[in-house]
């Protein structure tokens, strides 16, 4: 087998077999396939696709080219959760602890910021003595214990996913859907959990700008993870705008916090509802009708915010902040963003926030920055909001006043104020299944 | 300006400018482009194609990363010919003399054989004594002493040319218009002609297998040619089965021989004194009707040939075997090959030929092959010809009779015998000049 007649069969729109596709990325990872017939096979995908097999097969053994999790150590179902990635997306922190609160085990491996984009496992460290990389059987025994446990991405999975990303990373293939839906499931394929909720973000924000890209990643990828056989369902969440009011990792974990106390921002405590709920019916706690009273139930009486703080004091992190947010470090600086103009806000760019936020310390500008867990920004306003003129739109945070004037062109830049209230858009526009495509409106 | 950038514009089908075409060239050949980039860059090219101006661009920038040849010391118009490459194409051997023979002089470098397809150098080189690797001093005498000559190609000719074709070679990115347009014609503008005839083989045993495609890159290396400046016609040809009867290089010049004797076959002789004509019509030596004549005339009058022989004992070689042709080296041994059918000849396979040729000596397997001058094939029997079986369809000459049988099974694949006489099919199909296609038929 050559990797030459593989990239001709691929560029001529032939479909390649598993035994090619397999040979293909383990000789890659080997080093006896070149980067610069990689990359050339990378671009025929981009421009000629891959099949649901094709792309079931590459997800499979891109997963095998690294450690697989077990995860049989823990008991009943576990369920997984993906989010393609958004600015203020703190749902794990709120979903965990619902699905756990509901007796569905959750062991799960988050990421760290990337771009613009949080990650799960910075705002975990927000928390003072928080520890997100445990070894195996400490993973196991909290989870175990309390119901729960999130941590960092440990041992070596799907090392051929970093060698290929890099490679797309410079070469201009990094979206296409097969390979997106192929990276994020591969790792997911490799994690263990027997059931995956995706949370396929959309708009502004977010990787897929259009609600049809959106669609047929998460169609993509529900065809992976069914292939492999776990049950696999995706949400289609709004990223058009930032979730929540709070940008910056201690603010989301106290948003999170507030969401589970019940007194969280409407749309961030809807979109966990759903998911946390979808995660439920993954795991069989019942109809999905059900499985949603099951979630609201959980934030109602308290437990949920209980498993958070347990999981907290397993990791060794120290719970005060989470029982009062009020301790969680301030910034040394604040500074108020006020509208220039009077009308309806009509956009909040996503992408322009989650910079700004970046500029201001909450997140990496390069892969050696350390992170200011106390700055980033707070929403005054969102969409639909009437401002008048000198209104407050926003507050940013940060240990030094030199970074406020680029971050505040930035986040002025990000609010459009127009004359006329902007139509109400959903905050879930579909949900995808084996099934089909169920859309909401 | 990043590499970069420049794959995603064309991966999403814009136009790259002059500046950023420049930049790639240069930079991929001073290495500050790796090869994973380039590759993901000529696949993109592969599926957007590129438009007239970012082709000439590009085969300027590629003609220019290496020597440019100066030809002024030679004086009148000087008129280039390139063929894409076929089977038993021996016409340079014949087109150069007659051009000469006409007063127009020919300045010529030629190529290697390179897999299927013979090439003028090596057939150049079954002449005892023949020097085709000559200083520029001698080449330049010779073409203003005898009005011709032919040689290898020297000095450092589009570098990065070479460079590009290793890469495209490996990644299943050869077949592009666009790049074998810019890859045949930056070695053209190099070489330094004032006018360019090309002929574009079609068929069987061509590069381009189709007529269509044929013109098509007919086109763009007219286009590349007249924004250079340089007055550039295209012939399409040909190439669906052998030209001629020989396939093997002391073969090919005898035949050669006998077409500037006037006794050469047919098809060899039409397509040679068309070329010709064109070659003649760029230069100004006046209508086509009356450069057809001057060619026919250059061959009955004999000062052709003289041509031929001039320029062979110029170059060192032992014009003995030109003069009788029998003089050259003969194989060891040869083989009959007859029909095992009854019928008409309805197709020969041109590159099926070429592969044979090659095993039987008379090309090189690898790099390092030497080339067996006396060894070929020799057909009895072209297109349109009734058989019975039994009949003598080619004879096989080879320096080992262990070559014969799979150059024999080779060859009787090759030949197509059916119970129909096939359509005849013109052996030049268009011309292509900067005003348009005229199709012949």
């Amino acid at each position: 087998m050559r990797m030459y007649d593989l990239i001709m069969r691929k560029r001529n729109g032939e479909e390649l077999d598993e035994q090619e596709i397999r040979f293909m990325i383990q000789e890659y990872v080997a080093g006896a396939i070149p980067d610069y017939q990689m990359s050339a096979m990378l671009m025929a995908i981009y421009f000629r696709g891959m099949s649901d097999l094709e792309t079931a097969v590459l997800t499979d053994a891109v997963a095998h080219s690294g450690d697989m999790v077990d995860l049989s150590g823990i008991e009943g179902i576990k369920v997984d959760k993906h989010s393609t990635g958004g600015v203020g997306d703190k749902t794990t922190l709120v979903i965990a602890p619902i699905v756990a609160a509901c007796g569905v085990k959750v062991a799960k491996m988050s990421g760290r910021g990337l771009g613009h984009t949080g990650g799960t496992v910075d705002k975990l460290e927000a928390i003072p003595g928080m520890q997100t990389s445990l070894d195996t059987k400490t993973f196991f025994d909290i989870v175990n214990k309390t119901g729960l446990s999130v941590v960092g991405q440990s041992g070596n999975l799907a090392p051929a996913d970093k060698k290929l990303y890099a490679l797309r990373d410079v070469t201009a293939t990094v979206d296409s859907i097969p390979l997106i839906a192929a990276s994020i499931m591969s790792k997911k394929l490799a994690a263990g959990n027997d059931c995956i909720l995706l949370d396929v973000k959309t708009g502004s924000g977010a990787f897929m700008k259009s609600l049809e890209d959106s669609i047929l990643l998460a169609q993509k990828m529900v065809a992976i993870g069914e292939h492999a056989g776990k049950r696999t369902v995706a949400l289609i969440t709004d990223m058009d705008i930032p979730l929540g009011f709070a940008i910056g990792n201690a603010m989301e974990v106290a948003e999170a916090v507030d969401t589970l106390n019940g007194t969280g921002p409407a749309d961030l405590t809807e979109v966990c509802i759903s998911l946390a709920a979808n995660m439920l019916f993954l795991a069989n706690k019942g109809s999905m009708e059900e499985c949603q009273t099951l979630a609201e139930d959980s934030i109602r009486s308290g437990r949920a915010l209980s498993k958070l703080i347990e999981m907290v004091e397993a990791q060794g992190g120290d719970s005060k902040v989470i029982r009062n947010p009020q301790e969680f470090v301030q910034a040394k600086y604040s500074k108020e963003i006020r509208a220039e103009q009077t009308g309806f806000i009509t956009h909040i760019n996503t992408e322009k926030c989650g910079i700004a936020s970046v500029a201001l310390g909450a997140g990496r500008e390069t892969k050696e920055s350390q992170i200011d867990y106390a700055a980033g920004i707070l929403l005054k306003k969102k969409y639909g909001e009437y401002v008048n003129q000198g209104d407050l739109l926003a507050i940013m945070f940060a240990e030094e006043t030199s970074k406020f004037d680029a971050a505040q062109n930035m986040i002025l830049d990000a609010y459009q104020i127009g004359a006329n209230s902007p139509e109400e858009k959903p905050l879930i526009f579909a949900r995808v299944g084996k099934d089909g495509v169920e859309k909401f409106d």
